[in-house]
């Protein structure tokens, strides 16, 4: 039986700074260092991001992680793997991800799909995430993917992962 | 800490058979009698179930199932409760989904909803379904909601409940 492979969307497999950053630079023309990001939450990183993450094609247009998709079609045939994005608090993007998901990752079928609040009820072997509260309450092996947000904390109880190149290594 | 209680939409919160014998009636004009689905599948109950349930409205207008409401928001504050639907095989129908809810259950948040394609990643300790296929893989106590699809098959591993006073009374 093939483990269970669970991985985040936002930040993991979408680029999330990458779309914040853009959003910041139209509306105040501000050009953003990635590197002055590190160790500071999104919402200091982007003030704007609880106003841009709620227009429409936010989610829909973002990029893809770099390596992103040639290492998910890898793991899709190794695992059964599922993307679990906690997505429920912007309604008008659970569409938007599930045709996002659609267009960079054809080969991910709707049955691997889950669209939640929250990933208190996510079991699975292993899970792919760059926030601690979504890794803290799964029961099995928990990858923190490095994002500016997280980068300078430590987190003995999680394995961290700098790219989907080392992802691919290990898993 | 409270116990995590797993419930189910369609046919046990949403009555979708009331709305596919709906659905039949306008389009052939064909009375359905609810006690002539004892026993047969959705699909042998309501040849066009497959084209209704991507109509546009259909999960969004859905009846509340009796005593459903109630039930629910007793529930909500005994148990860390999670609305988890298996709704992603119809990507209209996710928004209309979480619509619902904030209509008929205003009182569950956004961090209580779960729409996935699967529910092998869902855990918990008591999750109430209508359909084998979701209580199977659930790692605590299974109840079984009686839905005509179900109601003469026997499944020793599940607990059958008729209705949602039987499950007050139970949980």
């Amino acid at each position: 039986m093939m483990k269970k492979l669970i991985i985040d969307m936002d930040g993991v497999m979408s680029d999330v700074y990458g779309q914040l950053a853009r959003l910041e630079k139209r509306d105040s023309g501000k050009d953003i260092n990635m590197n002055d990001l590190i160790g500071i939450t999104e919402l200091e990183a982007f003030p704007n991001c609880k106003v841009h993450v709620h227009e429409p094609g936010f989610f829909r247009t973002a990029s893809v992680m770099v390596g992103s998709q040639e290492a998910v079609k890898y793991l899709n045939n190794k695992y059964e793997l599922y993307i679990v994005s906690a997505g429920m608090e912007f309604p008008n993007g659970l569409r938007e991800k599930y045709d996002w998901l659609g267009e960079h990752f054809p080969f991910i079928t709707w049955e691997q799909i889950v669209l939640c609040g929250s990933k208190r009820v996510i079991s699975g072997d292993i899970m792919i995430d760059d926030y601690a509260k979504n890794l803290t309450y799964f029961p099995g092996e928990k990858l923190m993917f490095t994002q500016p947000h997280n980068q300078l904390t430590e987190y003995p109880d999680f394995k961290r992962v700098n790219s989907w190149e080392e992802i691919v290594n290990i898993l």
